[in-house]
């Protein structure tokens, strides 16, 4: 699992502070999650091959997390591309991208899906053989989306020594890393946890921004191996959160803490702020394994 | 009068080659010319005073040129600007921009005024006391317009020191400025050319892009001090030109030539092309002063 940081500045694109956008590699997939104004020039900056990504994730529908949408899509258009592109966000994103393309005249070749979201309940948006994809509801000031992804238990893994000792034929090895036990050459059953493995724990990453300070939300991202929660603001404006419906670090902290997950990443920064390790000092108060997101910065899980 | 580049790249925006926009500076204005994705960024990066722009005119709603608009608008909402903002571009962009602006909740605290275009005739859009500015009608896939800004003549240069011996009151002097005779202490009236030089010739910009070749233009656009015209082809894709209704740069020099512009500037490069000199060297061949738009770059005229 590779999450790519291709922006995670709050508001205003600045010259080196991107708006939010990140490509989450998982399971085969390129998940762009996000796509402020830009996110084309950061896909080519940081080298992502922008023809693998098939799922756009969008949180909400503020400037600067989908304002570079239009562009991409244009982009992907003027590339010839055929292969079909599934759009995830709030009501209304449809109606925007489609008169902006009406406008310009530049319909896509290629099929584009939108899956507009307006339920306040967490639901499963994707699923595939290997993961699935649920959104996670926040809080802000319009309706907006976190999303989790959730590798599925992978296959058992082949003990293959003692498959062997125990004389179980290769046409069975398949079947027994589904689970199921397997015959030897005399007929007797073996069970199958004496010739396998467990398999690795399925690993999950949790995106969660914007919103407010929303301990709702920690029932269905306990456990999660990697959380990005935003935080904007440092304790000292907690007041300016509060009216934004953004968070502070230590809030952030706080919903990692209760959620039990292994990995805090911090993002969306506010611009007033010289010097982002504050951030992670402030969430260390409440937990130990803070990261900070840094535009172009990969995190390998 | 300054004219800075921000963006002068055909169709997908790269790290170092931005889409198209510019700033025009002319007597005491900082207007916007087209809005390409990214262009709020370029205006930080060659330190535009933001605040300076009322006026933006966008040519076409091409992605290229006017993907960057919402978000420059959203920014200057989120810096407070309380001065109005006059936009001028097709019949559309008002709803483009609005339903943006809904969708984020994101209205802004000035005052938003769309001046839609659809007419196929040049018609002058603004004028003050000082100058006016036109749309030049071009030929493109969607309906487009270029613009004109032409200085106003300006006021007599006051020959102070045949004034003083013709023995005129100073108080005199900002009418002869205006062009009037002046009575000396004698009551003689001194006729206002002897006691005057002329003004500075007016000086006029003209920005065409994008469009296929179109010699109407050339009435209206004679004798422009500049001529920024798009050149997206070199002439061994003359029959793409054609079909993608826009110019060669033979085809942008022999407006310049027609018109009798003192400045030809080509800019609008599509992304095929290695070396730009190539576009410059074409002009050449019918026309003389050609100069090359490159991102970043101020020309002063």
């Amino acid at each position: 699992m590779n999450l790519t940081i291709l922006g995670c500045h709050a508001a205003t694109p600045k010259i080196s502070a991107h708006p939010t956008a990140q490509v989450l590699e998982i399971k085969g997939h390129v998940f762009l999650i996000d796509c402020g104004e830009g996110t084309q020039i950061q896909l080519r900056k940081y080298k992502v091959k922008f023809s693998r990504i098939k799922h756009i994730f969008i949180s909400h529908l503020h400037g600067d997390h989908f304002f570079g949408l239009p562009g991409l899509i244009s982009t992907f258009h003027l590339q010839g591309r055929e292969t079909e592109m599934h759009i995830y966000g709030p009501k209304g994103i449809k109606e925007a991208i489609l008169l902006l393309l009406k406008l310009g005249k530049s319909w896509t070749k290629f099929q584009l899906y939108f899956h507009e979201l307006e339920s306040n309940l967490a639901q499963v948006i994707y699923e595939d053989d290997k993961l699935t994809v649920e959104t996670i509801p926040l809080i802000h000031r319009v309706y907006t989306n976190g999303y989790l992804f959730k590798e599925k238990p992978g296959e058992r893994k082949l003990n293959i020594d003692a498959a062997r000792e125990a004389n179980i034929d290769l046409s069975y090895f398949n079947k027994i890393k589904m689970g199921h036990d397997a015959p030897n050459k005399e007929g007797v059953y073996i069970p199958n946890a004496q010739i396998t493995f467990n398999p690795s724990p399925p690993k999950s990453y949790a995106y969660c921004s914007d919103t407010a300070y929303n301990p709702e939300m920690v029932s269905q991202i306990t456990d999660t191996t990697v959380l990005y929660h935003e935080a904007t603001f440092l304790k000292t404006h907690q007041e300016l959160a509060e009216k934004t419906k953004h968070s502070t670090a230590i809030e952030a902290a706080n919903i990692a803490k209760a959620a039990n997950v292994s990995t805090l990443i911090l993002g969306h920064y506010s611009g007033r702020y010289g010097n982002l390790e504050l951030f992670k000092k402030e969430a260390n108060e409440v937990f130990d394994n803070v990261l900070l997101a840094e535009d172009g910065k990969t995190f390998t899980f």
